[in-house]
Parts: structure tokens; sequence; C-alpha cells
């Protein structure tokens, strides 16, 4: 990260001093046993005060980065509820300091102005430290509004789209709550997995007393082609993941399936989009006993190239109507990428940017891994309709899903504005 | 991974028969309930014939790589325990196998010569086929051979070297058995973590039904500098970390510190070396409360810059004697480095090749963060000496040893051989 660099804000106060109030209050909110009261406190001090919104969270400035942002090599995810007795005042404040702290982040620099360690040697540094002189590594932080967040708690109820709701239960789901869900979301991903961590870690310090995580994942090697130069990665399976996304410089597609449009959701949300994270175990050793033409009909495509099994190279449009001498087709009526491709789906196209994982291993010795599939679509029922096509998927018997959460991600937000401002009049 | 290419074995075998073999007859042994008789079939039939070790596995010809080589970004470290009921030739079979797999893999190959998508399409391929078109990125692989493999069970507890056995207890240790301990380990390091988790992933597949993950553990951002011209990185507590560590250069410093000489151990041994790995877990938010000049004080060295609170700069040897001027050593009689420092340990010094973990979080929605350290010492009381000196360390309040191993690490094959052949006589 680089050298301290004053940001002011819009009050032009030092962003100092808020931090170690912030901090110093949730610390002795949690001596007498909970923190949400002084937390509310400390968050309606800052609600007096407007703070400045760099341009760097709006990304194009209209849409949030992280989306179609080339895809990064790291992934820090997390989910966080609110705690109990906050107010729309500690989501709205919570929003501000969050956007303050991730754009600078995200321009390599320390959370605060005095960061971790130009502070007063007397208190507790802003900044934890460990990125310190690590370049930005394409740092992104993009924000999420969970279906929760607008329930009875903070008066949103009114503005939450219609559509965002727990995702419907899909055949075959083995959900752990404690993977899944939450009232906010925030996916950080960069290609140095150390300034992941670092804006998950702080973000969530600011957070003290008014949200915390709920559940968070680390994932590694992108799985998603994003941009037409990128080569297409693998994922754990072997196979290459990622041929026929929607690619980033392809604005037509993206308008068309990414992002929510003026007229049909709410206000606060156009330009924005709908993010479904599913956390999905992969039973790589039964897998890896599976024979290869096999595999290759699962999937659909073939594993060295990619190509679809009618023919040609990995980019050749998958023919479904080709068969084989006895009349077979040779893109099995159960493979993963006929059942998920827009023809099947009514021209459905999803966005994914997902990222494989490895958390130990289980009791048996078995390695705990998987996919943690990551998609943006312009409207939550365009994923259901394609995971409910996946219902005979042949490759259902080689995964499970564990984890499930959907999330509005807001636009980005106008200069000088916070994340959510249009939600929270903020 | 480069293009298949054959390796031929000693006998002139195809390796692709042995690896399907292997596997289908793991699967049916599996099928059947077990497996380990089946296994031990493989193996013995696999024990008749010998097989090349290439020269990379001997990294310098002498020592095993992972060692001194220059500290790489991603760490994949799993323990693993012979399965009930396999034998002395199971050991002897797995360790060729893995020494042929891994010699492979380190120079960017598959596991095998038909690999991923070289084989019959009519069986499961050797290679799970996740790193095709990866470069090698500087993977290394690294075995040890821990206290348990010299019980009873496969005749070698009279080449147990004295040392090896459980590290003792220390004050504080909260380890769980799960998280420590195994008859082997392999320690697989590469700039990318996908390279990482694939060798961990295929030489656990070769190991079916004669050994199996007891547990693993990723790791990220290089808490070690290992070479001059490597920064210091940082740890999780945001200090530099590795600063007056053993560099790969001071060839004097790693004889007398880190190679267990001809004289010393059993001759198997020789120009081998001990690893201890300690799951450290680091209580990060309460770290993050204490203000900057205690962490300070804490640590002994300043957070900005490294440098010891005696003066200079991060390079200047600390000077336990000074003083302030009301008397109190500038380096606190407490403080980690002052402890874990040679002169306070009789000249001793440990190699340092840790690596920083984030798993997910605690319930209490705290990062499940800390410190993977590894390091490796010309003989177990070398260790045992500097974590004994810890007892009284300022840092132990904020951090938690939850898990904990020991293994003797070989020295290089000769040419030809594997891994452990000293040992095994293979
Ligand atoms: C572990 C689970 C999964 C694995 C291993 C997997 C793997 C793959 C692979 C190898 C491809 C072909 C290459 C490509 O176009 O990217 C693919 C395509 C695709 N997958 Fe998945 N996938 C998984 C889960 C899902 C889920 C949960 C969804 C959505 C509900 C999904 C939707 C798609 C779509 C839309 C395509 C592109 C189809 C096309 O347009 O040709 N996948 N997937
Ligand atoms: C989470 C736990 C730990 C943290 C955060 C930590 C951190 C540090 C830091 C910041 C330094 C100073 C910079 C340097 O020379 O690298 C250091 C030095 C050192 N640490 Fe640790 N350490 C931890 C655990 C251990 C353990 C378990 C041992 C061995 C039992 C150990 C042995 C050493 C040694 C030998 C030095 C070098 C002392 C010198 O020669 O100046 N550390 N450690």
């Amino acid at each position: 990260m680089g050298e301290d660099q004053q940001i002011p804000d819009a009050a032009g106060l030092s962003r100092r001093g808020l931090m170690g109030l912030a901090v110093g209050a949730g610390a002795a909110g949690l001596a007498i046993g909970g923190g949400a009261g002084i937390a509310s406190g400390v968050a309606l001090g800052r609600a007096r005060e407007r703070r400045t919104a760099d341009a760097v969270a709006s990304g194009d400035g209209i849409h949030q980065p992280g989306i179609t942002t080339p895809v990064q090599d790291h992934l820090h995810f997390a989910a966080f509820d609110m705690m109990a007795r906050t107010t729309r005042d500690d989501v709205a404040s919570l929003l501000q300091d969050w956007t303050y702290a991730a754009n600078r982040m995200m321009q390599g620099l320390e959370v605060s102005a005095t960061g971790a360690v130009g502070g007063s040697p007397e208190a507790p540094p802003d900044d934890t430290g460990e990125a310190l002189g690590l370049p930005a590594s394409n740092l992104t932080i993009t924000f999420g509004f969970g279906p929760s967040l607008f329930d009875e708690r903070f008066g949103l109820a009114a503005q939450r789209p219609a559509g965002l709701e727990r995702l419907p239960a899909f055949l075959g789901d083995d959900l752990d709550p404690e993977r899944s869900d939450g009232d906010l979301c925030i996916q950080a991903c960069a290609d140095d997995p150390q300034v992941a961590v670092h804006a998950i870690r702080n973000l969530s310090r600011i957070a003290f007393g008014r949200a915390r995580i709920r559940w968070s994942q680390l994932g590694f090697g992108r799985t998603s082609k994003t941009t037409s130069d990128q080569a297409t990665p693998r994922n754990l399976f072997g196979f290459k993941d990622g041929t026929a996304n929607i690619l980033a410089d392809d604005a037509a597609a993206l308008d068309e399936n990414v992002w929510v449009s003026a007229s049909e959701g709410p206000a606060w949300l156009a330009g924005g989009s709908y993010l479904v994270a599913r956390r999905i175990a992969m039973l790589i050793e039964t897998w890896d006993r599976v024979r290869l033409s096999e595999q290759d009909r699962i999937v659909g495509r073939d594993k060295a190239r990619g190509a679809p099994l009618s023919g040609g190279d990995e980019f050749t449009a998958p023919d479904f109507a080709a068969t084989d001498g006895s009349g077979t087709p040779r893109i099995d009526a159960r493979s993963h990428v006929r059942l998920a491709h827009p023809d099947q789906n009514g021209g459905i196209r999803i966005l994914r940017r997902g990222y494989n994982f490895v958390d130990g291993n289980t009791d048996l010795g078995r390695l705990n891994a998987g996919l943690f599939f990551l998609s943006f679509q312009r409207s939550p029922d365009r994923y259901i309709t394609v995971q409910r096509a996946l219902a005979t998927d042949a490759m259902a018997e080689y995964i499970r899903h564990v984890g499930s959460g959907l999330w509005a991600v807001p636009p980005a937000p106008a200069a000088g504005q916070s994340i959510g401002a249009g939600l929270l009049g903020a």
C-alpha cells in the first residue's frame, strides 16, 4: 500500500478521529456487553457529517467494480448481519464508512489517512497493517443487500425489489444456514490474497458494534473467463470454465442480462444487478474415478480443449441437434452445457464469476473442495430458471449445493455519495 | 502444465498401466469395504518394479527442495496416516510413486505420461487436470516422516532418530489432535494456489488404499523472508516477518542450524532436516485493539519499519542492553524478538518458512486466522529450546497454538532412487 495520503471528507475533518472513536467506543461497548447501544451512538454522531465517496468505488461511475472487472486471482467473500437493536441510521452510517474505506483500499491506500503506523502510538492503529507495502493488486470491493435487510427492522420493506427473497429450494439442496444468506455481503477480489483478506478484515473491523460476519469464504484460481484475452481457466473437475461466459466488453449482452434497467426495478437499483452465491461442494474423489468419456459426456464438452462434443474448437457454438451414426445426440440430453445453455432457457445468460475453494479436508480424509459459484444477473428469476433447468443435470451426482445467498447489488454511488445512498438517502 | 512427455521408469514400463491399476483397484477396494487388502496387493505388485526418481526431486541433489527454495506465494500442506494393515512394502511403494509423480509435477508435467486427457477415454484419467495449461509455478514438494512411522507397524523402530518424538507439551498449548501429527507429511509450495492444490490432490489420490490425509492446511502470503532480495513480508499482526531469518545463501548458518550432519543422526537422515509445523491461531480482533506502542513493545521491533526498538533500521542488530533515560530496556524483557533471539538461546537459529491462513470465521463472527508456522532445524531440541524460551512471551496472550507436528525430512534421493530410499532400502 502506498504511503499515507490525506483524503479529506466532505466536512473537511480528518478521518482519524472518527476511526479512533469507533474502535474505542466499540471496544468499550463490548466490555459492557453487547455494544449495539454505544455503536448506534457513534453512528448517529457520524451520520451528522457527510463524507465524500471517492470516484473509485463507482468503477465506471455507473456500476460497482468487481462485476465486469477482469476477474482477479483471489476472493474473500463475507456475508454480514446487522447486530441486534441497530437502526436504519446504523445501516446508513456503516455504508458511509465502508464506502470511504473501500475507496481508499481500492487505491492501494490504508483505511484512513493515519493508517497502520501514522497515528498516535497511544491508540490502536486504524489499519491492521498487513497490506503495508503491497500494491492495490486490482482490488475491487462490491457490496450487496440481502432480502433480510428489508424486513421490519430498518423500515426498508417498502423499497424491497419484488424478486429479492431467499432463493427457492432446489432439488438436491443440502444448505447449511451458517453458510447461507446475510443482511449484507462484500465481495473482495484481488490478485494478492493478503490484499483481499486485508479488505474484509478492515471492513469487518469498521462494522464493529453494528454488523458482524455471518460467514465468509476464500477462493482462488478464477473459474471464470471474463475478458476475451483471458485464457479460460479450469475448475477442480479439470474442465475449462467460463468458455461461454458473458464478456466484459459485450455491452449489449450485459444490458440484456446483467444490469437492472431504470424501468424494471426500484429506482435505487437501476444500474445495479443481483448477485447469487452458491457454495458447491465437489465430490472430487468420486469424479476422479469417472472415465474420461463419461466426464466429457456429463459436461457436454471435451476435457482437453473445452470444445462442444458436437465438434469444432472451444469457441464453436454447440450444435445440440447433431447426432452420431446411430442417431444419439452428440451433446447428451442431460449434459450440463445443454441444460444451462440459453437455447434451453429462453435466451437467458448469466455472468459467472466464481472461484475454486479448498477448505482443508473432511473427517474421511477427503479434500473439502469445490466451486464457490458467483453470478450476476438482471433478476433473481433468471438465475432460478437456469438452476431449475439443471434439475436433471448429469453433473448433479458429483456436486452438492451447501451454501446459498442472494443480494441486490446497488449501482455505483454518485460522486460524493455512499453505496446505497439511493436506498437510504445518505 | 506442459504437454505429455514420456518419462520412462527404470523398468522401462509406461507409468500409465500402474496408475490405471492403482486407481481401478482402489475404487474396487472401496466398493467391497476398506480397500487395504487390495491396496496392499497392488502395492506389492508395484514394489517388484523399481522406478527412477528424477533429478528434480533432489533440488540441489543433496537436500530436498522447499527448504532453502525462495519462499513461494502459496502453500498446501497435508499430513497423512498409513491405513490399517498396510506394510513396510506399502510405505516403500508409496514413496516410490510419490517421488515419481512429484518429480513430474515439479517440472510442470502431469502426474503420468498420459495425464489428464492423453489416456484411454474408457479409463479415469491419471491426472485430475486442473493444472493443465498452468506453468510449474516454482512448485516444490517436500516429504517428511513423522514419529509414528517408526512405531511397531513397519519394522522401522530401530531406525528412528532419537529426537523424533511428538513435541513435548508447551505452556498454553491448546492442540487439536485432528490438526496435529501424521505418519507422513507433504509440503507443497507454489506461486499459484491451483498448482499447490493440484499436487496434494494428486499425491493423495496416488496414496489411495495405502495412506490418507489426516489433516491439511492452505496458506498464502509468505510470512518469511528467505533470500536477501525478497522484501520482508508482513504477518497478520501487520508486522514484518522474517527479518532475522536464515537466508538461503548463508551456507555456514544452514550447516550449523538446519542440516543434519553425517555424524549426528542415523545415516539415512544425513543432509536432511527436521520440520516443525504449528498451527497458531491469532486473536486478531483483540490484537487490533492494542495501542501501537504496545504492539511494538510486544514484538520488540517497530511496526512501520521492522527496526529493533534499540534503534537503527530493519537490519540493524538488536541491542538488548540498550536502555532509555530511566534505565528501562528499550527492547522489553518479555518481547518476542528478545526471547526468540539466538543470544538468549545459546546461539540457536531456526529457518522459518510459515504462511498466513484465513479459514473462514468462527461462530462469533471473527475471522479464523493465524500463522501456519513452519520451521526447519537440525534437531528437534533446537526448536524446543526456542519455543520454551517463548514461555513468558508477551505475544502469547494474542495467539493460541492449536495444531502441531514434527517430521524428519530425509535428504534428496540419489539419482534413480526414491525419497526415503536410505530408510526403506528402495
Ligand atoms: C460445481 C458446479 C459446476 C461446475 C463444475 C460447472 C462447470 C461448467 C462447465 C465446465 C461449463 C462449460 C464451459 C463454460 O461455458 O463455462 C459450464 C457452463 C455453464 N454453467 Fe456451469 N458448472 C457448475 C455449476 C453451475 C451452476 C450452479 C449454474 C447456474 C445455475 C451453472 C451455469 C452454467 C452456464 C449458464 C453455463 C454456460 C452454458 C452455455 O451457454 O454454453 N453452472 N459450467
Ligand atoms: C503467531 C505467532 C508468531 C508471530 C506473529 C511471530 C512474529 C515474529 C516477528 C514479527 C518477528 C520479528 C521479525 C523477524 O525477525 O522475523 C519474529 C521473530 C522471530 N520469531 Fe516469531 N512469531 C510467531 C511465532 C513464533 C514461534 C512459534 C517461534 C519458534 C518457537 C518463533 C521464533 C522466532 C524467531 C527465532 C525469530 C527471530 C528472532 C531474532 O533472531 O531476532 N516465532 N517473530
